[in-house]
């Protein structure tokens, strides 16, 4: 298959068009094209141009306020920033916020960010690595929509949970890594599903809480299950309670009532905590860390993101791949015709 | 065999004047008292009485300054916190900085706390619940010594790094959970060695880093596995960064070669982040909290530290139960003789 190398610069500007298209305002349809473009960049693919159908759909499914405009709280004197969403997607928010913070957390060495009624619909990656581009540490999390079952319980509660960490004091790359809290996202349920197999012991239950294998019972009316049992299910929670009640936003469960069973884009809260090495008064940071993380390397063990790394310089360098095929489909939804999805 | 019931403090001043004549001073004894208390209140064994002569053993063999006084740094204009344990025990540096702490994160909303240059040798636990009381919420984490080895590695990088984290908006009892990142605790498998058991799948590997069943071989020159494969391991090498290279502390393997083999209480560093609900302008934290966690009872799902609340209620009402031999063995201890634990 043939296969079309773009800029950066030359795909956002594309998903931005379509984005608008699909009816995102400019300033929205510009930050989540960034943040598409990014993951496509590191050929994390179901991150990139995969979400755009996804996205359209979300926003004409009426979930999404498109043309949404982010209001930000700068709280005076305390280094807490709050992002009003109203409704849009999270990358705007957070771009309104994230000076803001960056600022903040240099200035009292530790801060964080309430980004409130967004539709959050991307990775958390791309967001912690851009505190690290300016030398923070990052932690960030936020609830999704009720699909996994509280350890010994029975039925959907908590969402999947994301948890994404970056440490900027590498003299590289920084260290990140962004995982789900379930064992699996819906998505790999979803392809065992289609390829009608059974998923591994430990992923899910049935309708009755009781361990299944059949990615169908899973996904219908069972539960996925958190990863490393009630470790998982604790630290998930924490996820609810900090990224949901303490900012005061949606818990999964309040997230997919207010979805009604559409199974659109879940809408709720993301808690950001940015940290300053500096205020700890350390001067050893990356010779520190470089002895700590050489030793992975020594170990044949690898760090989250290096895959990440690798597509991103080879972008960097030749451009980033798109194949001839989904070219045309992406050029097709530039003209409003949203039938095809790219892969 | 008989049981005597004694107040919590009846047994914290017991605690403390064995840990005087163990080599401790006042000040450093009564702060272990109390944390051993307050474990042995909950039932919480393993970081209970039981603890006094591991304790007792890491000041007589060197690797504790039972007579440190921590020195409190207070980061001016910045809710930071630093405390020099000067190579004493972990709860009278935290008692040091605590009020500080508290004090800051009410002013600034969020803060941070970290404790070097101490032997933890406690849970944290009673630490983030000291924060929940206070009406914040609390997530502590730090190393321990290197024992654990990384996802995809073949030897010991990490440590058993807990993580903990306390939220206040309950109505009730805070929700609490502490967890070691390793897939169980070196104790754990200490059991399995004395049982002659082998260990269920995935908790160790042999020196040679394959896995393995044999609790000696992992114990001796083999490791433990993370909890939650690659998952965990991301997230304990986050605790080796944060509570580790941001302070200005020791790594779990800088720790294992400060220790020498002697396999005595690892020195290491802690971090505390602190947060209060109320600089996010939430009033109806304890209903929606409320709302997650009463999901858990009606599902049969069981909240973490509900055993040690239910054991506490109990205690607090009719004392904490100590058998007649480990009275009689404390009070051995009292005198000088540790020739016998406490179980």
């Amino acid at each position: 298959m043939e296969t079309v190398y773009l800029t950066f610069n030359e795909l956002q500007k594309l998903v931005s068009e379509i984005l608008v298209v699909g009816g995102l305002s400019k300033a929205q349809a510009d930050a989540m094209a960034t943040v598409m473009t990014t993951a496509e960049q590191d050929q994390c693919k179901s991150h990139g141009i995969y979400r755009i159908l996804g996205a359209v759909k979300s926003i004409q499914g009426g979930v999404v306020e498109g043309h949404a405009e982010p209001v930000l709280f700068n709280t005076p004197n305390k280094p807490i920033v709050k992002v009003d969403a109203k409704g849009g997607f999270a990358p705007l928010a957070f771009d309104c916020g994230f000076d803001v913070l960056v600022e903040k957390t240099k200035q009292y060495g530790i801060g964080a960010m309430a980004i409130n009624n967004c539709v959050h619909f991307s990775a958390l990656w791309p967001e912690v690595e851009r505190f690290a581009a300016k030398g923070l540490a990052a932690l960030a999390m936020c609830p999704s929509a009720a699909y996994v079952a509280p350890a010994g319980g029975i039925r959907k509660l908590l969402g999947t949970n994301p948890f994404a960490f970056a440490w900027p004091c590498t003299g590289g790359n920084p260290y990140v890594f962004d995982f789900a809290t379930s064992v699996a996202a819906r998505g790999e349920v979803e392809l065992y599903r289609l390829k009608q197999q059974e998923l591994p012991d430990g992923w899910g239950i049935d309708s009755k809480g009781q361990p299944t294998k059949n990615p169908e019972a899973v996904l219908d009316d069972g539960a996925l299950l958190t990863f490393g049992g009630y470790k998982g299910s604790a630290f998930s929670t924490m996820i609810e309670l900090l990224a949901g009640v303490l900012i005061g936003d949606f818990l999964s469960i309040e997230s997919s009532e207010f979805d009604k069973g559409r199974m659109l884009a879940p809408r709720h809260g993301e808690l950001i905590i940015a940290i300053s090495p500096d205020a700890f008064g350390i001067t050893d940071a990356v010779e520190h860390t470089q002895r700590l993380l050489s030793e992975f390397e020594q170990q044949g063990a690898r760090l989250p993101s290096q895959r990440r790394y690798k597509e991103r310089e080879k972008s960097m360098l030749k451009g980033i791949p798109i194949t001839q095929a989904n070219v045309e489909r992406l050029h097709k939804m530039k003209t409003g015709d949203f039938s095809e999805n790219v892969f």
